[in-house]
């Protein structure tokens, strides 16, 4: 009877809350590389050779992503953002990437790419221009959709730019079923709730029917305040958009900035582990050529990405704030769980709080076995529901901690753990 | 004839605005360690020995100050901050220290502090309480100051909580009064203008007559926003405060927190640059006994130090913000120039300003010596008026390098170069 239960239990929890658009991809938070926030619109290939946008950059990427053990840590889009294209249509009205910057032509570059075992991602714009001022799709979904597909392109970011806001669902759902005709596998990454969400709430149920990610608040900086930004919109808004994650679909709050300029160690580690208990996508923007040890290690940290790609697909949740810590909790497959810890006060040293405090920590009636990942690797062994575990936390750190139930409890605290976790919907902290 | 002008030039460059604090100390900015940012009101030596405020920490940082090379360095002053003494006074009235936490004594760890060639700081409030609580000196100016003398103390951080904003001025005169009538030099650090501010624009004339180093604005914490809200103020004020900063006297703009956990490296060097030039103390507030060796290097800077401690002792302005660019300048001796230029664009990589468009460059007509520091230290050589050097700049960091005239052009230099700086007071960007 109990084992019909957590069957039963787990086919529900498995289930999206509403059906993922059905084109087979993004089962797993999408992992790559997207050049935006670290080379923006830099077009000055003249001045700026090794940092413009262009094919040579994409080709030293897809490199180092081989080389340095990018891809085999799971990171597989090498994505273009904004700047690609030429300013003009060709005479058929296609698309056509800037001569000079990309003389090869983005075929040859997804050739290129699809030879080092990584897959390529472009950019667009569902309105007239993209924001750069580059030409938009508007009117030619079905033309540049079949263009991205004849290049071989595996990926679309579909920028919201330069279009009415009553239009934009038409124009999103409208792009996907055109990606969809053409045959080919494209990931569909979005932008639908991010334009509309200063006119009215989105109807993510649709956005998760047509599109693989999407992108729900302001581009990330490369500042600590962007992140926390980031992770206060995102908490402040979970029970509108956590539901809707799930295989097949994901809330984007941006790319990574680690490895860049403004965040400390600390702050790094702290996106790193709140992008996996989140379940965004872990789409880069940094300088692969030129990163530091300690950056590169996070990010191609294992037991994070463990947590990130976890097969259940569920998007945590911020479940506690409380003396200046914030407790971030995702729920994982083998009835695990993910707790982020945050030290919001930004001054002093590191602080230690009482894990057995943590709503969480329920899972560990009567006992668990915890695991800590952030900031170094260590096994805490077994605790129990009033163990004094305290884990020291840095100043705008985060530890990072698997919690796993001791397995003949097992069933008994998954249930319990849903009983706390999604009945009673503790989303307003 | 140009010689003499020259000379009486000097002369008044070198006479601060107003008289500062005779007692011979702070003859250049005071450099040393402050427990404050990093340590705090931690008194629970029980379950954290190693980070309360006790004898321990304050014996540990003199150690490593020596055995590391801070006070090779220059750091030189060992500062207890808040939450050093008992919660009452002995029978006598005296301040006495928390006898578990100093068993010692003051007295004891100041020759412990002496024999490493060091000097001990010390923290005491001008109103009925510190701001942690703990007795206040109202009423006691002489008796405290007698007992400072009496333990050996060299410096003493005098905080304005619990005391009427009117009599701020009384309190703090009446208190260097005190320490002078000891005999014994100890460097006086007030926070007077930082608790008169909310109130009215502060006597800086009188504070500079009163003190060695004066607080301005509010307390630093260990991120990147507090430091740009910092430098911000300062900009904002600089026609106010920078005046008064000279040989004996300086603005405070508060602790380096360098070495801790908030800051990217970029922002690092963007404080210890901006503290140079602002010709601030330079008191870290870090754990000396486990920083990483990219911060030590920075706070062991000689290059940096030197610009610091230039015996001009002039304060720099910030005289240029363009293009998400800020610029700093600071006279320094000799005709030579330190100039910072930030980037205050947190997205993107480096970005290069044509040094050119530099006010200061000025001092470049007809030509001039560039070393730049910061990021890297590199002899840039000769450069003319209208050279087209360009330095590049980390998002959220800063390029700190130093101008000197060619020697031929040094006195019409300095001439043009004070006439452009002084005259103009262009402190309105």
């Amino acid at each position: 009877m109990c084992t019909v239960v957590f069957v039963l239990f787990v086919i529900v929890l498995l289930s999206p809350v509403t059906e993922a658009l059905d084109n087979g991809l993004a089962l797993n938070p999408t992992m790559g590389w997207l050049h935006w926030e670290r080379f923006m619109c830099n077009t000055d290939c003249d001045t700026d050779p090794s940092n413009c946008i262009s094919e040579r950059l994409y080709m030293q990427m897809a490199d180092v992503m081989v080389k340095e053990g990018w891809r085999e840590a799971g990171y597989e889009y090498v994505c273009i953002d904004d700047c690609w294209p030429s300013q003009q249509r060709d005479a058929q009205g296609h698309l056509q990437a800037d001569p000079k910057r990309f003389p090869g032509g983005i075929k040859q570059l997804a050739d290129y790419v699809h030879s080092k075992g990584l897959k390529l991602g472009i950019y667009a714009d569902i309105g007239t221009h993209t924001c750069a001022g580059y030409p938009g799709s508007l009117g030619y979904y079905e033309t540049d959709a079949q263009t991205f597909a004849d290049w071989g392109v595996d990926l679309l970011k579909f920028d919201g730019c330069y279009m009415k806001w009553t239009l934009l669902e038409e124009g999103y759902v409208n792009m996907s079923k055109a990606l969809n005709k053409t045959g080919r596998s494209i990931l569909y990454s979005c932008e639908w709730p991010l334009y509309e969400w200063p006119f009215h709430q989105p109807n993510y149920t649709a956005i998760r029917e047509t599109c693989n990610h999407w992108r729900n608040f302001a581009d990330v900086y490369d500042s600590w305040s962007s992140i926390k930004s980031i992770m206060d919109w995102t908490a402040s808004h979970q029970s509108i958009i956590a539901p809707s994650a799930g295989p097949g679909g994901w809330n984007d709050p941006d790319m990574l900035v680690i490895g860049n300029f403004g965040l400390s160690h600390a702050q790094q580690e702290s996106q790193m582990a709140l992008w996996a208990i989140m379940a965004a996508p872990l789409l880069m923007s940094n300088d692969l050529r030129d990163i530091c040890p300690r950056s590169k290690e996070l990010l191609q940290n294992r037991h994070i990405i463990a947590i990130s790609q976890d097969p259940l697909g569920k998007q945590g949740y911020r479940t506690l704030k409380v003396n200046s810590f914030a407790v971030w909790e995702r729920p994982l497959s083998k009835s695990r769980l993910a707790v982020a810890v945050l030290n919001m006060q930004e001054i002093g040293g590191p602080r230690g709080l009482p894990v057995g405090t943590v709503p969480g920590w329920k899972i560990c009636d009567p006992q668990c076995n915890v695991t800590l990942i952030l900031p170094q690797y260590k096994e805490l062994g077994i605790q129990a529901l009033h163990s004094k575990l305290v884990i020291a936390v840095n100043p705008s750190g985060t530890a990072l901690f698997t919690v796993t139930p001791s397995s003949s409890f097992e069933a008994h605290q998954h249930m319990d753990w849903h009983d706390t976790y999604i009945t009673d919907k503790r989303t307003v902290l």
